[in-house]
């Protein structure tokens, strides 16, 4: 019996949660945005925020309608997948870009409303902050859970459409909002960086003038990136997560379910469903429990950040718990995956903090190698960011091997993979609030950028730091759990590959052809398919270790990531040193710059970052498209599954590597800034300055970008899978 | 029927390229020293280079010590192998370890008469360096081919071994290669960067003195760093390739014949060691033709060098032609293997020359950047050396498919692998030369060096520069061809690992035990593990990319290979950070140096660098050791490939990526030496030498061991499959 009641937990928690967004976006906006000249500056940072969203769009447009083209094609004329395929694909998009433009207008709104509330006191600026952020974290989850319903709802329900139809249709889905995800990784990630390290190179380094100063003509491109880059782009970068975990649990609880025990693949469908939808209201309910009174000190902020994560999961671990227990009680189990996601996500989370926090040994290090210059805290930040990859990477195989057997993998190997899928959603289901704690960084960091060029009192400024800082614990939570469930989702997602292959071979079966695979194997009725189990389906499409098509994919794998985070460093070198000499050039042309006589031309250094932007996101962006469909051409299958698994292993790991060696520069320039080792202005200090800039593309730009590449080379791979069965030539 | 007479080129080949080594050894020291204070130079760096090698073979005993003690234990004990595997790991740990010795104590003797030479002309003193090169490249082929035909004399045709039997065994004689290229790579390459970089830190950018300057106290550890770390180290690296390649290849000749066609098995084993003998002969033929003239250009002297090298080529490929139609008819397919390995090593090198050498666009865009600051040129040369990696694999990608598929792979795919593995060896045949030209860089570097020391005219250092920079594109070169064959090596050891774990398995089996596999296959007689073929293998042990073991396994090895780089590079930061410390103690304590009054302390920098390379290259090492033991009890089978895959893939684009950005780096910075873009002492020149610093250690330390680390660990589970195979856990 399809129990709709259970289901219907997604759709209202999803509406639940963007009513709650709208409440807290009115009760931002009721509070003023102070003086004339914080407004004057808040508006400049939305018009170029909003100049380079409309410019990202349209780029975005293109690949898009080119992309559905490609899939009505596939879907109509080789007719080798669901016709539906194109306009989930569409939605996807659509609902990713909208929960970014959401975001970042938010951000946009409100950072100049907490420089005003930090005139008054911190844990008032805290409020707004966060509730900003919380506007963030709940439009993505509610956006996301509502699409996924929405969809479920007229496949499944409506259409009567079979579970593994309904399900590996979705996917297609999660192939939008993938692409939407990498050109705002991409492309933020290439603006906000290149106006930053352009405007540190000129600014702090040649001018000697602070951070954010008015006289800096890359300061307001500066604060646009803080809003395109760190909140637009991560916002569609954790829908695209989210989305790409519940999808892929999804449609392995229909693969493994609809063989081991049909009465029950409804129900393991639901239960990532049902999980994200009580993840939100444990986030609602978190949200509200972040309580700020006059006078709180740091530290008990800090703890009342944590106690609204806390709560929410352990509400999510007890919620889990019932729904395993109501939707497949005969495996149990499952309710162990979702637990060792969790521990999986706290423990990588602490390992990031111990590896970039100027609190423990290794960024002490770093920075203590900045007495010695420039090339030793590099050498130091490098070999840390690579050391640091071994706590995670291990917490990460425990955890693959736990979620596995807790699911009962080792008997059947399906259910073991459903296991891993639904231990990623278990981890991002508290997502609206672990983002809230996420998304309020920048806005604080802009904030400050407001009061700096306001010329605000000095203590607004040291507010709204202490803002930025107090997040950096909770950040690095949020990053434990965004590259645990990375790693995971691309797992899941690599099983789920397997059933749409098997889709794409009912497809061309359909149409009246026989598909023939590995050593000769003929299947010519769609009933062999449905019994193909993974065991088999290995073994007939020959995905092993042994098989030159499986290593070379590696290798291509492998390669992928490095070439991708290449071209992306590159392209913020290219983009940042076109900043540095129009900076350059405005302190020589336009006199009185330096002087603070005459305000500099801020918009030209904003489109210098929006074209730069624009421009440089096309190779990396279409070689992620391409590669998978052209492996698959050539090296078939084994090809395809070897790249996917090739980039994982290389991908995530050089991710982490990335942001720790740059997190860690980071932390130790702050190190010095606070007067140790010489501080501010001694030798130490300018190392510490080039440490953190050659971090700044590697942990704001390429690194988060890995993520995506992943999942979404995944995702292109999942809906060209009908092609590649039919037309691969090898 | 056997034919010996083919095979006996092998050991023949080999004493005649050992007695051609003594003979260019015996003509070098002919030559005079110089002048006393060369002379008193040139003993220091000996006395330098030979503590170190004292100090670093009596740790390596160690590790040799214990590891043969394993080694025993297991063999005679668990007896789950081959009771010849302890004495073929020790003699193949001996020969390296000698093999390295020669070269480096003829390196040593070689640079002051280089030197001496170079006062009277550029080909003289070419002729003395590349002669000196010619013994290392003699003598590492010499010995490593005698050593294996040795071994087959031993246990085939004396002892009557099966081919499958001895070529299995011999393996084991290629881990002791590895363990001791490990240790000198590793330890050499700590050793040389951290003097490189403590020497400059405190000379070129404290002290401002140049290069070589004898009034730097790090000057003679710098110059024992070249021969210790490049001569040295590069020698037992190369050493380790060559047998490598030739004892995978072999055991899988005879996995594919025994099972094909066992009449041809002799034929497919000795096929490798043949086409190495002849590569001796091509190779001494070729040191021959590199003839030089008085008042020769430098573009004739490098001319003459491609002579050498391409004619011995070309002899490899006409020998390689008539050994295959010799010796396998039936499948002259190989020989095209053996062709495409030699077109993947021309392309990689090419590659490499055009991502590194200032006369192409990625460098000059690298020194370009210098002009704004440190923070650029390190991002650009971190990004052009990821973008450089997309060649290299691709066309090792494209080789891995053509060697399989000449060979005849897609029919049967231990044929295929077999292919992969004689592509190797006919890409390292001609290493004789090829180390010969690698190896008299260093010479002509510390001839430089001697000559700056020894006050000589300035004629005289120029010609040693010109040296040095004319062996660049021989080198690049060759380290296509290290970085090829190294992929392909490390593939053939994987499939030979498949071979060793049937040998564990009869072993097993032989003392009266049964060995379940998989889902519960029991195998209880030898006969079954013989008809295995590696589908059924795969199959059985379930090495797919859905077993989670193989993920974890690709997880594993991946992160393997970023914490051996982290670490080695940590360490060379370590060393040098206490080096210049020294340096900065003895400018300040020791009155008079600065002012060339006072000779420094360079012994007690020695020390240094001898000491904290012993200490920092235990932990990298013993990792590389344990893990994959580890790794084979817990997770198996499976896990230990995925392991052997995740390392290759990530590690041997890590290592390019590397390389690469290193030598961008390290030519961006003599391009700006060359007075372009400001030239010496200009800001552009400091920011070069930061991102020549930060290279360092990528270049000669890290990336280089890594090649070392991916083929040891492949080694490893090799020698301990019988273990793995009877008690492993899960």
């Amino acid at each position: 019996m399809e129990n709709i009641i259970v289901f219907s937990i997604a759709p209202v928690s999803a509406i639940i949660a963007l009513a709650f967004a709208y409440g807290f976006y009115r009760s931002v906006l009721k509070l003023s945005e102070g003086n004339e000249k914080m407004v004057e500056i808040a508006e400049a940072v939305r018009k170029g925020a909003r100049a380079y969203i409309k410019q990202q769009y349209k780029i975005v447009v293109i690949f898009f309608f080119f992309a559905a083209l490609f899939l009505v094609f596939l879907s109509f004329v080789l007719k080798v997948q669901s016709l539906w395929t194109p306009f989930a694909f569409l939605t996807g998009g659509f609902f990713s870009g909208l929960a970014g433009f959401i975001g970042m207008t938010t951000a946009t709104l409100a950072s100049a409303r907490t420089t005003n509330q930090a005139r008054d006191s911190l844990d008032k600026a805290l409020k707004v902050a966060f509730r900003s952020g919380a506007v963030m974290g709940l439009i993505v989850v509610g956006l996301a859970l509502l699409d996924i319903s929405l969809w479920f709802i007229v496949l499944h329900i409506w259409l009567k459409n079979s579970l593994v139809i309904t399900t590996i249709t979705m996917l297609s889905f999660g192939m939008g909002a993938s692409l939407q995800a990498l050109f705002a990784r991409v492309g933020g990630g290439i603006y906000t960086k290149a106006a930053d390290v352009g405007a540190d190179l000129v600014g702090k380094v040649e001018a000697g003038i602070p951070e954010d100063d008015p006289r800096n003509p890359a300061t307001i491109a500066d604060n646009v990136g803080d809003n395109v880059g760190d909140v637009a782009g991560m916002g569609a970068d954790l829908y695209e997560s989210y989305t790409g975990a519940i999808l892929s649990s999804a449609a392995l609880g229909a693969a493994a379910y609809v063989l081991l025990n049909p009465s029950l693949a409804y129900n393991a469908v639901v239960l990532p469903m049902v999980i994200a939808g009580i993840g939100i209201l444990a986030s609602i309910l978190g949200i509200y429990l972040v309580k700020t009174r006059e006078g709180a000190t740091q530290k008990q902020l800090l703890s009342s950040l944590g106690v609204g994560i806390n709560v929410s999961s352990l509400i999510i671990i007890i919620g889990s718990f019932v729904s395993v227990k109501l939707l497949l009680p005969q495996n149990l189990g499952i309710f162990g995956s979702i637990v060792v996601g969790l521990v999986v996500g706290v423990i990588v989370g602490k390992s990031v903090e111990y590896y970039t926090s100027a609190s423990y040994k290794p960024t002490l290090e770093v920075a203590e190698k900045a007495k010695t210059g420039e090339a030793t805290v590099i050498i130091a930040g490098l070999s840390s960011g690579m050391i640091s990859t071994a706590i995670p990477v291990i917490t990460i195989a425990c955890g693959i091997i736990g979620a596995f057997a807790f699911a009962g993998g080792f008997k059947n190997a399906i259910m073991g993979l459903y296991g891993i899928g639904v231990a990623a959603v278990g981890m991002l289901s508290t997502l609206g609030i672990t983002l809230a704690t996420d998304a309020y960084g920048p806005i604080a960091d802009n904030a400050g950028g407001n009061a700096e060029m306001a010329g605000l009192d000095k203590v607004v400024r040291e507010r709204t730091d202490a803002l930025d800082s107090l997040g950096n614990t909770t950040a690095a939570t949020g990053k434990g759990f965004a590259i645990g469930s990375a790693a995971l989702t691309a797992l899941a997602l690599l099983a789920a590959y397997i059933e749409e292959v098997k889709a794409g071979m009912r497809h061309i079966i359909n149409k009246g052809e026989t598909v023939v695979v590995g050593l000769g194997k003929v299947f010519s009725n769609v009933e062999q398919v449905d019994h193909l189990t993974i065991e088999n389906f290995m073994e007939l499409f020959k995905v092993n270790l042994m098989n030159p098509k499986v290593i070379v994919g590696v290798f291509i794998g492998s390669m992928m990531s490095f070439m991708f985070s290449g071209l992306t460093m590159k392209a913020v070198g290219k983009v940042a040193s076109k900043m540095v000499d129009e900076v350059r050039r405005q302190f020589r042309e336009i006199k009185g710059i330096l002087e603070g006589k005459t305000t500099p031309d801020y918009a030209s250094c904003v489109e210098i970052s929006i074209r730069g932007a624009q421009r440089e996101m096309i190779l990396p962006s279409s070689l992620a498209i391409i590669m998978p469909i052209l492996t698959g051409i050539l090296l078939g299958v084994p090809g395809v599954m070897g790249l996917l698994v090739g980039a994982l292993g290389s991908g995530f790991i050089l991710a982490i590597f990335m942001a720790n060696a740059g997190g860690s520069w980071d932390n130790a320039k702050k190190f010095i800034e606070q007067g140790n080792l010489g501080g501010k202005g001694s030798p130490a200090h300018k190392a510490g300055v080039v440490g953190d800039t050659v971090g700044d593309p590697l942990k704001d730009t390429s690194g988060p970008s890995l993520n995506i590449l992943i999942k979404l080379m995944s995702m292109i791979s999942i809906v060209v899978a009908g092609l590649i069965v039919g037309y691969s030539i090898l």
